[in-house]
């Protein structure tokens, strides 16, 4: 069984002394234009929490903080179990290369039960993925080559583009090749979204996530189930301005579970 | 001049020795069911922020985790500047009683500059405050005492209340008696919102932030500007299940612009 490369790139080593460090090295292969893919990096923290022997349950939240750009080679997990609880856990993160911090950032676990259940958002409009044309990865950009993404509106801008008084994008990914679904790919996933104001000003613009909070309303099975189906993901921002824009995100199963939502505030300038 | 209540609730003595760590005590005025209002607690945290004195720029993102529900009494935080740039810094927060942590956070604060700018989100139809009723504060519930909430829609349930297929509520809210917006008092009315689930289910049901995260949009002279004038809020969720449902929010100054948006995931039985 060869190892897939998302599992490559978000591989942990635990320290030999201490329960709450992990070891690792960025990917090339998950590489943006400065530093991993924000998502791989999401996904390597969520890692650590789940390959930590302390853990209670399955992710409910993660925010990922952005402090400094990662550089390409080792670095340090520190993941610790704040808290925990009867039914849920708290976790501290922080990311490190030599002393600094470079990311920071908080999750909870916790022990799903079955409750009252209800889906007030709903799906948007998509056609099936395999009739559309996945996404030619621009150039520079190793991890968008690791997904097989097929936009159904507000694709990349590309150097004709207009300016758009819309920032949704829709889209369906999956990854290339495809691997079944779990929560570190999930949380990867919830970044997979180029930056808003992209489509708004009708190209590139120099931004950078600062934060970002993903929540997960599937459990450990509904996952699993989904194996190697497309996730449908929409997202688009509120409000540019003063050097920030948020952004909104959801990602739904084929068959219209809405697995997580997702929210983060970027940098932009210009 | 006498000091508000809220800023007596949220003040913060700072340690003798220790530059990251500061000193407080809960407020029965701002009691909730169990513990302090959770967004109190969030203004207070961010207070710990502001009162640094290694503070770079003005709240940009704030994440708090509520680990455990905070006793009646003396707490301490910790706010530490864990990585400041040159155009933003990010802390980590924890709140303590005794050795552990009750509350948890992150928090990204940052210097503003003119950007290109755009407010995608509409905000909701409302008509003008001061034809609606004040809310009524809730048996048991001191905190809502300190705030003029008047609903436009999807008011507090009460025992004769039906199902709803639709959890969103907007109401104005301002502090009673009024006080002019800063950044705590925004961070604590992103918390204003009672819990979605008791529309949806039509009455009470154990229910309590887990997480919640704020993206302030509004800089400091526009958050200066709301002086003692209502704020417009709409909040609804997107899923409920398997013990948490999320709740997105948006606050809007009475002009029309849009200063936070927040997330949480909140805890529910039932």
């Amino acid at each position: 069984m060869t190892t897939h490369r998302f599992d490559a790139a978000i591989a942990l080593k635990p320290d030999s002394s201490e329960r709450d460090v992990f070891h690792g090295e960025t990917s090339a292969e998950y590489g943006n234009m400065v530093g991993p893919f924000g998502g791989a990096t999401a996904a390597t923290l969520l890692r650590a929490i789940l390959d930590h022997p302390a853990l209670l349950g399955s992710p409910v939240s993660l925010t990922v903080n952005f402090a400094a750009p990662l550089a390409d080679g080792a670095f340090t997990i520190g993941a610790r179990p704040v808290r925990t609880n009867r039914s849920n856990q708290h976790w501290m993160l922080e990311l490190c290369q030599g002393e600094l911090p470079v990311v920071t950032g908080t999750a909870v676990t916790g022990l799903r039960r079955e409750t009252w259940s209800a889906t007030e958002e709903r799906p948007p409009e998509a056609p099936a993925p395999e009739g559309l044309s996945p996404q030619q990865p621009p150039e520079g950009i190793a991890w968008v080559s690791n997904y097989d993404i097929r936009f159904v509106r507000g694709a990349l801008p590309d150097s004709g583009s207009a300016e758009s008084a819309d920032s949704r994008s829709t889209l369906w990914v999956r990854d290339a090749p495809p691997r079944p679904l779990d929560f570190p790919a999930l949380a990867a996933r919830c970044d997979a979204f180029f930056p808003r104001v992209f489509l708004r000003r009708g190209g590139y613009v120099p931004a950078g996530t600062v934060s970002m909070t993903a929540y997960f309303h599937a459990d450990t099975a509904a996952v699993a189930a989904q194996s190697e189906e497309y996730v449908l993901g929409t997202a688009r921002a509120q409000r540019f301005g003063n050097g920030y824009f948020d952004q909104l995100a959801e990602l739904w199963s084929r068959d219209g579970t809405l697995l997580a939502t997702t929210h983060q505030i970027v940098y932009f300038k210009g």
